[in-house]
């Protein structure tokens, strides 16, 4: 059922630049004739544009011990603009946006907007300091990856071709932003649909470097650490093994690559892929990983989008979709690469809502089953 | 700013009952003639409702180490009906509810669509088991509570007398739930408005007892023995040692409670009520703490309401109210009650949504400052 690309060809030329306000920007050009890298086609970023001033700070909460990001910045950041005024797509003569070119296949670049930044200022006036609540500047990175300069598409419509160069710009940031002294985790993601909050609709996705380890993934370290106590053996890998016996909520078996519903799915719709072998995140897959990925991802998501169909709903489905990288530094041999694609869609037309049982003590209910999301998505070839 | 209740009337009259299908339910009646508990006035449940069929079920998750529920019987629920049709006010001739009386005060009952259930059923078809993820049938209470048999009400607008009502509905509720076997946490929540997924407009809470302790707690009951294990004290005073010695985000402080921002709020709008005393939950608080409480809590949500008046949102505003209580069981003396209300609203028309990073990886991110949120709050007198 799926088509995949046989030659998946190497050749994608970088070229970095900045934004007239400093911040990095990175072209990742696929196809002759490598469009935005060239002097004649690109521009410069001629928009007066004020010098950063944001300055997110973090705390730790005292009560669970988990930080929390404070960007107040935020608050006026682009909502919703019209596609004319769209600052994802290629820069026209009287319309400058975040991308000084006027084509491009896929880049990326600091957020405007950032939650987190790589440069630590003073701490802010209104932070007051306790020992119980430990505060500093939030540094990190915060990027934007533009998936196509198309405005009207979406990554399920991407080609496979393009799919591998969003990859190689995953596993290009990934590399440099765990290089990186102050950071734990990169996390790149998507956020697709006005439903999930998304302010901008020209398809495109983030990378997050966060300066200590997510709680999700310090979870994920103690359950794999608990059971390497316990039997010796990898988590993840006992897990897929397990998995494929059940088969049940298995919807793809590949060459290097599972998609399956998990045993315990918290979300209306919710799959995983997982690969075959250990990797600690993207820029581990090797070539033939890469390239049934390139063609395994967005057919996972066509899917997706045509999950409530049978409702009604054409589509197209809101989703998160992020991948949950090994930490950098102590447990990075324990936690496997994976992909969580999820919806809070729960029905035509109804939202899975994260109200007091979810939000209030973090217990999720799910109004289906794993194995119902699984044989549905299973009947979407 | 606030009128006490000076005397708490202590005559409630509980009066305890059966639904057709066998569901129980409890009137608190606090005025004169004490109406739903009067033979002339109560009705008999004549509904031809189908016996439970409902089997919840909860699978651990592997990689978290969570618990999540699956309740699928809950897609049918009723979803935001007229208020001609709403289940929650008291029945009329030919229009019978989930209320046999034709006035009430305060009720409790069994949700007709739970997520747990008081007696496991046989394990259904579709679970298949692995030891990697325990499962078992979700054993537990999901009830409802009315606040008022006024339909266009809100919890803000209840008088204090009758706050001071619901206030020994939850306590009468966390006792008995507290004291069955399974049990291990019992959670009084609010959720209020369609922005939060709520699908009955009728002034209601939940009380949930989850047969384990949920994850928030968990957290809890780990930091609080952590700091004991430093520092030999108690976490919870400590933390209010601190908020009122910063002041900043302290919004009231009275004779026995104490409302305040967290230092590390995670919502755009959040608020905590903690008691002076060291008090593991509801059950155990004194006359004079709920005396208090009964004017304090519907003060606090009316301030909320008004949170956004300035931006041209003339509320009410959306919220989730729940009362962390300590769990039942290892930790029980680590834990204070303490009540968390927040709102998904940033801004007039803008939600703050859970997305990649919040539901990806578990880090929140909060477009304002929990000092912001105070001084608005302490504004709103």
């Amino acid at each position: 059922m799926l088509t995949r690309v046989t030659e998946l060809r190497t050749l994608i030329r970088t070229t970095r630049t900045r934004l007239a306000d400093g911040r990095a920007l990175a072209y990742y050009d696929d196809r002759e004739p490598y469009v935005s890298g060239m002097a004649t086609r690109a521009l410069h970023d001629s928009r007066d544009l004020p010098a950063g001033q944001a300055q997110p700070t973090m705390r730790r909460d005292v009560l669970t011990g988990e930080w929390v990001i404070f960007a107040p910045h935020r608050m006026d950041r682009t909502h919703l603009p019209t596609a004319a005024q769209c600052p994802l797509c290629p820069s026209r003569p009287g319309a400058l946006t975040e991308i000084p070119a006027d084509d491009y296949d896929v880049v990326v670049f600091d957020n405007q907007y950032p939650s987190m930044i790589a440069t630590a200022g003073p701490v802010p006036a209104w932070l007051d300091g306790d020992p119980l609540w430990p505060q500093c500047p939030a540094v990190g990175r915060c990027e934007v990856i533009c998936f196509t300069s198309a405005h009207n598409t979406s990554f399920a419509e991407l080609t496979p071709h393009r799919v591998a160069t969003v990859i190689e710009a995953w596993v290009d940031r990934t590399r440099a932003l765990s290089a990186m002294t102050q950071v734990r985790q990169v996390f790149c993601f998507e956020n697709r649909g006005a439903e999930i909050g998304v302010t901008l609709h020209h398809p495109h996705g983030q990378i997050y470097a966060y300066p200590f380890v997510p709680p999700r993934t310090e979870r994920l370290v103690a359950q794999a650490a608990a059971h390497r106590d316990r039997t010796g053996r990898d988590l993840f890998a006992d897990m897929l093994t397990a998995e494929l016996r059940a088969g049940l909520r298995v919807v793809y078996q590949g060459t290097s690559w599972t998609a399956y519903v998990p045993a315990a799915a918290r979300w209306p719709v919710e799959l995983h892929l997982l690969p075959h072998r250990a990797v600690p995140d993207l820029a581990s897959l090797d070539s033939a990983e890469r390239s049934e990925l390139a063609t395994l991802y967005p057919a996972m998501l066509q899917r997706l989008d045509k999950f409530f169909a049978d409702q009604g709903d054409p589509g197209p489905v809101p989703y998160v979709a992020g991948w949950h990288q090994a930490p950098i530094g102590p447990g990075r041999d324990l936690v496997r690469l994976h992909l969580q694609l999820f919806s809070v869609r729960r029905a035509a037309g109804k939202l899975k809502y994260l109200a007091g049982s979810e939000s209030g003590v973090g217990v999720w209910l799910n109004d289906t089953t794993p194995e119902r999301i699984a044989r549905r998505l299973r009947s979407l070839t």
